[in-house]
C-alpha cells in the first residue's frame, strides 16, 4: 500500500523523530523542513538584517492575506474571503458577533452540547456581555440538531468533526436546512481543515474558522484563520476592530473605519514569526488536492480499525468513531477505563496518541506523513501494551497538566 | 560616555546589522542572540523531536505565566498579576470590558483624542456591540484630561507615552485623581514598558496592557501582556473566555468556569514560537533594573536634542517632544513638511527612524543596544540629509504601504 501511495513522497518534507509513530498530527502537526528554513530566514535575514523595513520588504504586512489565500482553496473558498489571524477562540467571537449583527431580529445561537468547549465558552462570554435577550446560547445533542432548528434561531454554530468521537457533520445538508429557516451558519473546521474536503463557497457557508497547528502543520499555537462569505462583508459588524483591521491603518485616524474586504477581521499586529511558519508549511498543499488526502485518510483509518478488530485482546476498546466513511473524520477514538494510562504507555513505546477526558484514547491520522506500515506497527504495539497490561503502573497512571 | 555606560555590555547580546544605526527599537526591537538560539531549540528539540509532549516536557502550557512573571518586575507588579497573551488590541478589549463590569453604574470610557488608534478603535468596537448606554467612548485633548474626570466616568484609558509626541503622562497622580472620583484606570504601556519606570502596584493601577515587540525585543508581532490588580481578579468579568482561560481546560467541560488567577485573561492556544522568542529576549532584563535604562535613555535623548539644536541647518525641524525629563519618553519627534522623505533618505544612509502621519519624523532610543557614538553619527547624517536636501527625490517621496 505504501508503494502505491501517491502522497508517499510528502513524508520526506517532514522532520520526524526516529522510532516514533506520530498519531497526534490532528492535535499538533509535526515540523516541516520548510518551516525550519523559513524561521531561520525570518529571524536572520528579515528581523535581524532588515529590521522594521521588513514590513514592506518581506511583505510582513500582507502575510495574513497571503496565508489566507493559501488556505482558501483547501476549504473551497474563492479569493478575498479567508484571512489568517489570532486564535480560533478569538475568531469565533468575531464571527458569532458578526452573524448576530446580520440577523438582528433573533438572538439564539444553537450549538451542540459536546462541541469543542471553546466554541461554547466564547458564546457564553458574548452572552454574559450582551445579556440573554441579545445573545443566548442554546445547546442540543448531536442527534437532535436538525429537529432543533427553527425560526427563533439566529445562528447555528457547529464543528465539522467532533473532537472526541471523530464524527463528521454533513455541512451541505445542515447549512441548507438552516438557511431555509433564515439561520446563519458558522462552521468550525478546527478538527478537519487540511484533512476533510470542504466546499464553503459551493455549500453556501456563511462563516468558518479553523486552526493552523493541526493538519496544516503550522507549529505550536500557530495563528488561526477565518472565512467570511463575500456577500456578508459589507453589512456585518464585528467588535474586535483593531488598528490592523482599519481601512487605512497607517493614517492613524481616531475613528475606526471598516475596510470593504476580509481585512476587517484583522485586529492587532500579526505574529509574524508564527505566521511565517504556517505559511511555509502550507506550501505542502500546492501540488496535491484535498481529495487525495481524504482517500488516504480513509484507507489509514480503515486499516487501523480492521487490525484492532482482528485482535481479541483489544476487544475492551470500544470504538466511538463511526464506521461509515462519510461520517468518519481523520481520527479514531476508543473508550476504555484505563485510556489515560494506555495512552501514556503507548507514548513510552514510541506511539504518540492522545487522551481526552474522561476515558477516550484518540488516534489521529495525518495522511501527509503517515505510512501504512506505521499503522501496522502501531497496532502491534497497542496489542503489546493492552494484552500485557504494560500500562498498569503508577508511572503511566499519574496525570500531567496536559495530556 | 560609552566607556562609562553601565549598560554598554548589553549591546553584545543583540544581532545588529553593520553600517546601521537603529533608532526604531521603539517600534520593533532588534533580534537578540538568545532569541535566535531559542527559536532553534523550539523548532528542533521541542516541536521537532518532542512534538505534542512538549506542552508538558518543555512547559509550553506555562509559557504565558512564565513570560508574564518576567515582565511583572519591569512594570512594578507583584506575582500573579501579569500574563502574556494575544495582542495589545485584544487585551484592551478584555480590560475595557472587565473595567466596565466592575463599575456597572457608569458607562463612559474617557480617553485622549490622539491616543494610539487601536485603543480608541477597540472601545468603539465595544460601544457598537453594547450600545452607547452600556459603553460610551468620550475623548478629550491631552491638556483637558484632568478637568474631564468626573463621577459619570466609569473608566479612564490612557497611554503612558504618546506615540507621536513622546510625552509622558504622570500615571501616579492621574490614577489617584481618577480613583478619588470612583473611576477605574487602564494604562496602555505599549510605548513605554521596558524603557520607562512604572510601578503599577505602588501607584494603584487597576489594569495595564503592553507590547512585546518594542523595548522587550520579542520579535515582529510578539504577543502582548496584560496586568490586572489582584484585588479585581475575583469580581471582574471579561468576555473573551476561551478554553485556555478556563479553570480546568483539559476537563473539556461544556460550561466556562473562571479561574481565580490571572489565567482567566488567556483565551485561545498561545503562540508558542513567538512567545518563546519574547521569553528569551526578556532575560536581558534579569541583571539590570529599569532605572538604569531610564537614566541612559534620558542621556541619549538629551544628547540627540542638544546636537540637533546646535545645528542651524536643522532648525526647520520642530521638536514636539517635551524637553523636561519627567515628561519625555524614550523617543523624540520632530515635525517637518518633508518628514516622510527625510525618513526614507535617512534609512538609505543607514539611520533607521520612522514616520508617523501626517508630518512626524520619529526617533526611538532603546538603551540596551544604542551607543552615544551612534547618536553623534546619526545627527551627522541627519545634517547631511537635510542641509544637502538629499531627501528631495522621487525615490524618497513615494509612499510605501507601511512606513
Amino acid at each position: 500500500m505504501d508503494a502505491k501511495d501517491p502522497l508517499a513522497a510528502k513524508r520526506a518534507e517532514f522532520y520526524l523523530p526516529e522510532n516514533t509513530i506520530y498519531l497526534d498530527g490532528n492535535s499538533l502537526g509535526p515540523m516541516t523542513h520548510a518551516a525550519k528554513d523559513r524561521v531561520n530566514a525570518v529571524m536572520t535575514q528579515q528581523w535581524g538584517d532588515d529590521l522594521i523595513t521588513s514590513w514592506n520588504k518581506h511583505q510582513w504586512i500582507d502575510l495574513p492575506e497571503i496565508v489566507g489565500e493559501k488556505i482558501a482553496p483547501i476549504i473551497g473558498a474563492g479569493p478575498g474571503q479567508v484571512i489568517c489571524c489570532d486564535s480560533v477562540s478569538i475568531n469565533l467571537f468575531k464571527v458569532i458577533s458578526a452573524a448576530l449583527s446580520l440577523n438582528p431580529s433573533r438572538h439564539k445561537v444553537l450549538s451542540q452540547n459536546d462541541n469543542f468547549p471553546t466554541d461554547l465558552y466564547m458564546t457564553q462570554g458574548l452572552e454574559n456581555l450582551l445579556g440573554r435577550e441579545k445573545c443566548q446560547l442554546v445547546t442540543t445533542k448531536e442527534e437532535d440538531i436538525l429537529d432543533s432548528l427553527d425560526e427563533s434561531i439566529a445562528v447555528l454554530m457547529l464543528t465539522q468533526v467532533n473532537f472526541r468521537t471523530g464524527r463528521i457533520h454533513d455541512i451541505q445538508s445542515i447549512t441548507e436546512k438552516a438557511h431555509q429557516l433564515g439561520i446563519l451558519v458558522i462552521w468550525d473546521l478546527a478538527h478537519s481543515a487540511g484533512a476533510i474536503p470542504v466546499k464553503v463557497d459551493e455549500w453556501g457557508v456563511d462563516f468558518a474558522v479553523g486552526c493552523g497547528y493541526k493538519y496544516f502543520n503550522g507549529g505550536p499555537g500557530a495563528p488561526a484563520f477565518v472565512y467570511v462569505a463575500e456577500k456578508h462583508l459589507a453589512a456585518l459588524e464585528q467588535p474586535l476592530s483593531g488598528w490592523m483591521g482599519h481601512a487605512s491603518p497607517f493614517e492613524f485616524s481616531p475613528d475606526y473605519e471598516k475596510p470593504p474586504s476580509i481585512k476587517q477581521f484583522l485586529c492587532g499586529t500579526p505574529g509574524v514569526v508564527s505566521m511565517s511558519v504556517l505559511d511555509a508549511s502550507l506550501d505542502l498543499f500546492t501540488d496535491i488536492n484535498i481529495e487525495m488526502i481524504r482517500e488516504k485518510s480513509l484507507a489509514l483509518t480503515d486499516l487501523f480499525i480492521e487490525l484492532v478488530n482482528q485482535e481479541e485482546s483489544l476487544n475492551q476498546l470500544e470504538i466511538i468513531t463511526p464506521l461509515e466513511h462519510d461520517e468518519r473524520g481523520s481520527q479514531i477514538a476508543y473508550c476504555h477505563d484505563d485510556a489515560y494510562a494506555i495512552c501514556q504507555a503507548l507514548i513510552a513505546e514510541g506511539v504518540i496518541a492522545d487522551f481526552r477526558a474522561p476515558n477516550i484514547l484518540r488516534f489521529g491520522f495525518s495522511p501527509l506523513f503517515l505510512r501504512y506500515a506505521d499503522i501496522e506497527k502501531s497496532v502491534e504495539l497497542l496489542i503489546d501494551v493492552v494484552s500485557e497490561k504494560r500500562y498498569d503502573s503508577e508511572q503511566f497512571r499519574s496525570r500531567k497538566a496536559v495530556t
